[in-house]
């Protein structure tokens, strides 16, 4: 993959339904230059024989689309990951327009991905979760109804914009690190955790996993810091030096 | 008509054919606040039946709707014109963005009206002649195949950037937690490392303890996530639950 290409954010579809919305998401995508496409667990399955003529020749997007079984593995190696909502939903992240979300991704280094949910529902909170910001597109408050393909252009047609302006970054500014060393120290201080009883009762454990998930999500920590961090964790599960 | 719809640009369809097209650009302007639709000599008349169900709602834009004979009949009370043309054809005339068009119709006096021809030919060379400008979206130029409503919905998109629709707000975003309560969280990190031996050999104790700082002041955390902080490290202190 060039390095053009790995400045592009990838366009991830969570759960889509119809065959028919993937192959327009592929043609809104490529009109604005974006080729990376993927998806996680598409109902009904991949390939999919309605996407072709839907996608309106942009098949080449269609023919590289990369499907996953969670989106935690989808966007693994991204290390800016924005979730797609209409309204925010009491969650505490930052929102973004399309405008600042693309500013951002074409100024900072490491890959993006931008989170698109299923076209009824939209993304569930655990997808969010994985996010560090929302992106919402400002709508009419008494009329919102983008589909799919619509939201999906916007942010493309927004990315486009700044296909040009990209700076050379700053070397000594670390990208966060890819979304699967976060992991790495989350599921580890959630082994350390559990043990003292930190997720009981029961009924609160995915809301609490999910508080903890944000909290550490938040500072965008490069690999350096995440290894620091490993670090102190480990340190933290020795026995005291005598 | 209020004075906030006079600023609005009205959206000219010129011939155009099908008409779940005509409600699929609807639905993308009334998206974007968005009302005033003009048909030119639409293929299949008007009313069209096939309009309604693609508007998914945003009928109130098709009720409305006015039909014209001729596009300098639909224009003529407009000071401003805009031609949407994918690739410019030897048009001695100004060729703005979207973005740019946006800008110009915000903030110039009388009414403005964006063309758009029809599905699959674009606007003729006599209609373009109505326009004093040209309005192009940049586009991938190996892969330009944007459909009409994605076409008006981009404008309109632009355009609405302009006007003060509900931009997403952060209020429920906190601000970072005073600097004494970040001390308190790092602080009792260090004393739960301390005993480790994390900070050895003592001619790296402080450069460890500035790393880890910096690690923990990155984030800019609020008052509740340090509480959880806390929380966490109160949780890695006690005894496993039997």
């Amino acid at each position: 993959m060039s390095a053009a290409d790995l400045r592009k954010p990838a366009i991830v579809l969570i759960r889509p339904q119809l065959g028919e919305n993937i192959g327009k998401a592929a043609r809104a995508m490529l009109n604005f230059g974006l080729t990376e496409m993927r998806l996680v667990e598409p109902r009904d399955g991949w390939p999919n024989p309605s996407a072709g003529p839907a996608a309106s020749g942009a098949d080449i997007v269609l023919e590289r689309a990369t499907v996953y079984s969670s989106t935690a593995e989808a966007v693994a190696d991204c290390a800016h990951v924005y979730a797609t909502t209409v309204r925010k939903r009491g969650v505490t992240k930052p929102v973004l327009t399309p405008e600042e979300a693309s500013r951002e991704m074409a100024s900072q280094p490491g890959r993006s991905a931008i989170l698109f949910g299923p076209e009824r529902s939209g993304l569930e909170t655990e997808d969010v979760a994985l996010a560090r910001a929302i992106l919402t597109v400002p709508i009419n408050p008494e009329f919102g109804s983008l589909n799919l393909a619509q939201a999906v252009i916007l942010c493309a047609y927004e990315w486009s914009k700044h296909e040009q302006l990209v700076q050379p970054t700053q070397e000594d500014l670390l990208p966060p690190a890819p979304q699967e060393e976060l992991d790495g120290l989350i599921s580890h201080l959630e082994g350390m955790l559990d043990p003292k009883g930190y997720y009981l009762p029961e009924t609160r454990r995915e809301a609490t996993r999910r508080t903890l998930r944000g909290v550490l999500t938040k500072p965008g920590w490069n690999h350096l810091e995440v290894r620091t961090l490993r670090g102190v964790l480990s340190a933290l599960e020795r026995e005291p030096r005598k």
